[in-house]
């Protein structure tokens, strides 16, 4: 076995130890040492920047771009705003301990469903140094050893943040940031389904698609938004125009914001040139489908590859459809079934979309970047899961936990 | 791609398109279905009497055991008893449409948390051809569109009860057989997470090994039961001997009987005589540690083997431990993680036990044997998930479904 192989193998083993010592804390205790932490991260502000400017200085060398140069820095804001967020975290409902059905059966034994820690959970990130403090800070909460595993460009800044929340108080390895950046460590950790109950990978396809591909765990992923928004032949123009530009411009760069338009063809030629002028007017790129270009003549024409694909920018995709069924359809084969909008003044249109779009979120008459933690209001977001078992959509704490079944009886056998 | 690639990804494909209508049948016409699926397996007993007879006799020539042929075997009463098994489910309410949860936002959104179908379903398993129609049948009342890939020794029989099944009025490839049995028609299964949204394996350890290690969608895994029965010091001794003894006997060769007895050293000299000479009455052979030993001057010796052993079988693992700490820790150790119980009259020390133990199945003062989705009163059962994702324990109809949020508006942007 490699030292490699050894070191974490090593981490999930004393992981599955805080993980049983952190289920035992109370909520009290696990929230005076999450405003420790807050505390700590403030008070090491000078040694969190040194190690974040070698981080910088190597992504200099290696030439990194600006963006990404961006990404990777600390600055004392950045900091505080680190701190900020674990002091909003202590202050949140803790779901440990939540009893969620409870029944007595015939012969009286009482059953009770309660929500416990998931246990251990991995942390695979990239480049983000803030992703060390938040996801481990979560977790904690919710009564979970981490094992981290963040990038090769932000290792100085992570392991300083690590050893600022590890300094707080916590048990022993309830957050361990693993030394190694190299992708074998993937590998390992994605191996080791004994010591670890869940991989949580935050960033690009490329990192969820070797993850799955390796894991023996569970995995929640984060996969790509491609987002729509259905104009109804009822929809109310305004509104219409209204939606697709925030969906769309508000913040063009996240899994949230809209790729493809969909509209009625019977109201295509009022809507169409309001909705894109309105987007026009914010800079956006229109691509269209034949029956687009017939009523936006200088539309480019968008190709099949257009409906799959996540711009992440100012561009967006355009296609008329004949009926509501016929959007249904294009999106539950189209989307990545992240969040899908109807616009309609019609309540029953707007029914029929909730009930017959697979999608983890389906709006009507709500713009497209509301589908997220915050603004569901569950204070703390750990991602938004495009998988369907354990966590849908926006996870907050309590997608973070298990349950367990406690039966008291009196003696009951079943013979 | 090989045939058998095509026709599994074609299935895929089908499952994909029959879960979209699936999840837009309403309960009565599911329940109505489900109920013809029972009438037409009593009136093609004749074809599913034929049918089994070929596997009986393929069997014979492989030359398999009396037990698994027995397993194999289909007559009149076990056709019966699938199709009641059916009419039964149809009695069970319905999980879809259930509002799990449902609040407004400050800004006036509307966010409705309701349970929907998973989507697709495969399902793995090896000899009973029951298994057929009785996971079919779950998946099907919870809206799910199933691929079915059962093992060689049953395919004449699966393939008669899955026909039985689809000629019952249900959306096209709702239930849908793999006509393969060779060990590459798992790993395609596996692979083909775009249609399929979870993989749950009915079998052997070395069947749900092996599709974890190939599966890129969820899996949820029924591993085995080494389930703990702590006797406290505060414990009665009738009561002590009466869970042991149904804990152990009542039903061996299931995953939530008994494996290992834990007993407190201070009870240890007058409990164990008591229990012993209940266990041996019934046939136990017992084996303990040196502590025991001294007590039970005639037990073998368990060695480390034992605590990790699920024997299945009229054989008890026995050790005295010195604190309850102690039988907490053994447990956290060397359980599955399916099913622990402490017997004691001291309520204090059942609670810590109940909060400390890390399985699905927490019990106090009730045999080990009901843990089980019948006696939780779940009305059918999927089998008992030793994960701690998505469903731990018992698993039924709810199990079986995912969520979606459901968001209404009207015309709420971010900017």
């Amino acid at each position: 076995m490699s030292t490699l192989q050894q070191t974490i193998h090593q981490m999930g083993q004393q992981a599955r130890a805080a993980a049983h010592r952190l289920s035992q804390l109370s909520s009290d205790e696990k929230n005076a040492i999450l405003r420790a932490m807050a505390a700590a991260l403030r008070a090491r502000v000078p040694e969190l920047l040194a190690a974040n400017a070698l981080d910088l200085e190597a992504g200099k060398a290696k030439g990194l771009s600006g963006a990404m140069l961006d990404r990777l820095k600390l600055d004392e804001a950045r900091v505080e705003a680190m701190a900020a967020g674990i002091d909003q975290v202590a202050t949140l409902p803790d779901p440990v301990g939540q009893v969620l059905d409870d029944w007595t059966r015939p012969n009286g034994i009482r059953i009770e469903q309660v929500r416990v820690p998931i246990g251990t959970i991995g942390i695979i990130y990239e480049s983000r140094p803030n992703v060390t403090a938040d996801a481990a800070v979560l977790c904690f909460k919710t009564g979970n050893a981490t094992i981290l595993r963040g990038g090769s460009e932000a290792i100085h800044s992570n392991r300083a943040i690590a050893e600022a929340l590890s300094s707080a108080g916590a048990p022993d390895h309830a957050i361990q940031l693993i030394p190694f950046t190299d992708r074998e460590s993937v590998a390992v950790l994605a191996g080791m389904d004994k010591w670890l109950d869940l991989i949580i990978p935050r960033g690009g396809k490329g990192l969820i698609e070797t993850v799955v591909s390796l894991a023996r765990m569970p995995v929640i992923k984060h996969y790509d938004g491609i987002c729509h928004l259905y104009i109804d032949k009822s929809a109310d123009l305004a509104m219409s125009a209204k939606l697709a530009v925030d969906s769309k411009t508000q913040k063009p760069g996240v899994c949230n914001a809209l790729e493809t338009l969909l509209v009625h063809e019977s109201i295509a030629a009022t809507a169409l040139p309001v909705i894109a002028a309105a987007l026009r007017a914010k800079g956006v790129e229109l691509r269209g489908c034949a029956k687009t270009q017939a009523v936006l003549t200088d539309v480019v024409a968008a190709t099949e590859e257009d409906w799959t694909t996540e711009y992440l920018d100012l561009i967006l995709a355009i296609k008329i459809v004949a009926s509501q069924e016929e959007a249904v359809a294009h999106i539950n084969d189209y989307s990545s079934h992240h969040t899908d909008c109807i616009v309609t003044t019609d309540p029953a249109a707007a029914e029929k979309f909730l009930r017959e779009v697979d999608s983890a979120c389906v709006f009507h008459n709500v713009s497209t970047r509301f589908a997220d933690g915050g603004e569901f209001g569950f204070g703390a977001e750990i991602g938004i899961s495009t998988d369907k078992l354990h966590a849908r959509g926006p996870m907050g704490l309590r997608e973070l936990t298990s349950y367990q079944y406690r039966v008291r009886g009196n003696g009951q056998t079943k013979a």
